[in-house]
């Protein structure tokens, strides 16, 4: 075959896929159990809702659901996102909200307005790989800050714009982070905000978790701190409705969004109509908030579960974790070892699956010794035996 | 309000919205009649099937309709996008098929897996705002090659690649183009693909309408005369099934779809399920070739009438145009004006839409005077209307 490596842009030689959906890939032996996802309970969607919904709207509104829609979103639901974005004061009358095929697209678009090849952004470190890896392909710097259990070190945080040039926007997960677990306090929020005031850069906020909180006090939004215009929030419906169905929003300043639109026009043009209708008319008739509060008991549930197996099977003071208060991951420490990759292996034979934290660092080539749970996907028996594997492994090895 | 320019990369600075996109926005008057839209005719969307389909889906499927799906597609859904590539032999043994939220994100990610800074693409001018606007936003150059009545202006286009280095890519639309309506001949296609290979770039077909031929006879795909893969495929589900679904795909080498697919995933993650599975469905319990005959039927008859109307009420010998073998686009052009622009403004005074030709310029800001009529929106009834205002606008100012 021709070698089509000239005609690739410089962003994509390098590229690598997520290795989590890689292993997704490898992981069709139904006997693994996995723990590496990041997908919500299955059980809990409100389909036959869904349904009834779906072949309502496609009678009664047919030409709405199947034409051309505008790209910023279907109105209604744009009205659906402001009233989510409202309900954690992260909307101010300056901004504007997309709607977006996915919260992911929204993270990419922003990126593609800010980003310059070169222009450095600052990530915590470790991260979400899907936001890592959407920055590297505009050809940007990304600088890795520490994730301490109170959220991103902010110490670091100010020493890395001190010793940076070029340096356009913050990213953060802020409650519940992907893949830690761990919330920023509202103090470290609300320091964010003033540094990001001092050194005049922007940040961008990702809460996609942060509707399932099952513990603790909810904090606020780091947008609801900013007085400057200064935030753009990315909110989702995949934690709260359905991934499947692609719904997500930007709330940005509205000279950001309207640039952040035109990219949109020329990627998708704009989210599928039927699945933005489906979520308006979902909203409409039901209490959403009373949905998600079915999630948040589950996901309490089965947090708690993997806590107790791991405090069951894991071997005493080999690993270390902080019990998060939401949201669908766990992440562990293992102090004794340089490498987790040999547990990790050992673990998919012994059919459980874990991501190896190098995956979610700014240097994928560096060894990890952390290693990332998920607890929304997996039924609470298959919890207690993944992490009975997993613990003999990890008991074996360390 | 603070000023965010500082903030914006280069590639957004300057980018401009699609002005039909904005004209779509001044048109809520409900007595325009609209002849300015690329809108596929609502009144054959099979609504009733997808209905029934969609309730029954998430009924019997919800995880898999709601749950995270694969970047690359739901394999049913690739398997259908397969049989239409197939049907035009557009997929070989060598090429792996992409779904996409709509033909145009497959563009856009196909333009950012091969376009650096500064990278020369060759586009038919006129064409697509939309694949025009994609390109143009990774910093690319872009170099118009004039459409003749059969195609794309292969000396021209053979000129272009002498006189210019950096050459990666020729993107065209070869049948029923956008906005021209014209189809490019065998002859030409063949020239293209051997040029290409004499200069070794890749060239990226899209063909959203080649499935609404009404009248001549149909003349293969670029992609099928290739021997050396060097064609990407562009195929769409907007223009024969439902636009407002977003469900397209891209057939390339594996190469490149590796990296298309990595740039998808930090992109939108995947194509919504709910959409992919109902069309699946629609193409396994109906026939969409019978479908899709019906909408050309009713487009033969749109076009007929349009033409019909054109000869009865625009002024004699002030305006040309060529009569389309399908597609949704008629493309005229005034030769005793320079601008046609005031004529635009009349005629939306007038309450009729048309969409001016520098839109689909490689320049838009050069003047032109050409203008780009819809015929598959529009009733019969608002065609005849719509063609008689316009008529009228164009006897008084031509």
């Amino acid at each position: 075959m021709k070698d089509y490596t000239k005609f690739m842009a410089d962003r994509v030689k390098t590229m690598k896929g997520s290795a989590i959906r890689e292993m997704f890939k490898r992981m069709a032996d139904p006997e693994i159990i996995s723990l590496a996802g990041g997908n919500p309970a299955a059980e809990l969607f409100p389909s036959d809702e869904l349904s009834k919904i779906a072949g309502k709207i496609l009678m009664t509104s047919p030409t709405l659901a199947l034409q051309y829609g505008t790209t910023d979103g279907y109105p209604k639901m744009i009205e659906c996102a402001r009233k989510r974005a409202a309900k954690v004061n992260a909307v101010s009358d300056d901004d504007s909200i997309l709607i977006m095929t996915g919260a992911n697209q929204g993270i990419d678009l922003t990126a593609k307005a800010v980003l310059n090849k070169g222009d450095k952004i600052i990530v915590e470190s470790p991260s979400f790989i899907g936001s890592l890896n959407a920055f590297r392909a505009y050809e940007s710097q990304l600088i890795g800050v520490t994730v301490d259990d109170d959220g991103m070190n902010m110490d670091e945080l100010e020493e890395a714009l001190k010793n940076n040039e070029n340096v356009k926007m913050i990213y953060t997960i802020p409650t519940f982070q992907n893949p830690t677990g761990v919330t920023m306090s509202l103090n470290k929020r609300q320091r964010m905000i003033d540094i990001a005031n001092k050194y005049d850069v922007l940040i961008l906020e990702d809460n996609p978790y942060g509707d399932l909180r099952f513990s603790g006090e909810d904090v606020p939004t780091i947008k609801s701190l900013d007085t400057e215009g200064r935030v753009i929030y990315a909110g989702s419906f995949s934690k709260i409705l359905s991934p499947g169905m692609r719904l997500g929003y930007i709330v940005a300043p509205a000279p950001l969004s309207e640039k952040i639109e035109m990219l949109k026009q020329v990627n998708d043009v704009h989210t599928p109509m039927i699945t933005q209708l489906m979520c308006v008319e979902f909203m409409k008739k039901y209490d959403i908030d009373k949905y998600i509060e079915k999630n948040r008991k589950l996901y309490g549930e089965k947090c708690k579960a993997m806590v107790s197996a791991m405090e069951k099977y894991f071997p005493a003071g080999k690993v270390t974790w902080v019990v998060p208060e939401g949201g669908i991951f766990l992440w562990c420490k293992c102090p004794t070892i340089n490498d987790i990759t040999p547990v990790v292996d050992k673990c998919l034979e012994r059919k459980v699956a874990i991501v190896p934290g190098s995956n979610f660092d700014t240097d994928i080539f560096a060894p990890s010794n952390m290693f990332r749970l998920n607890y929304s996907s997996a039924t609470l028996e298959n919890i207690e035996e993944g992490i009975k594997r997993l613990g003999e492994v990890l008991t074996e090895m360390l």
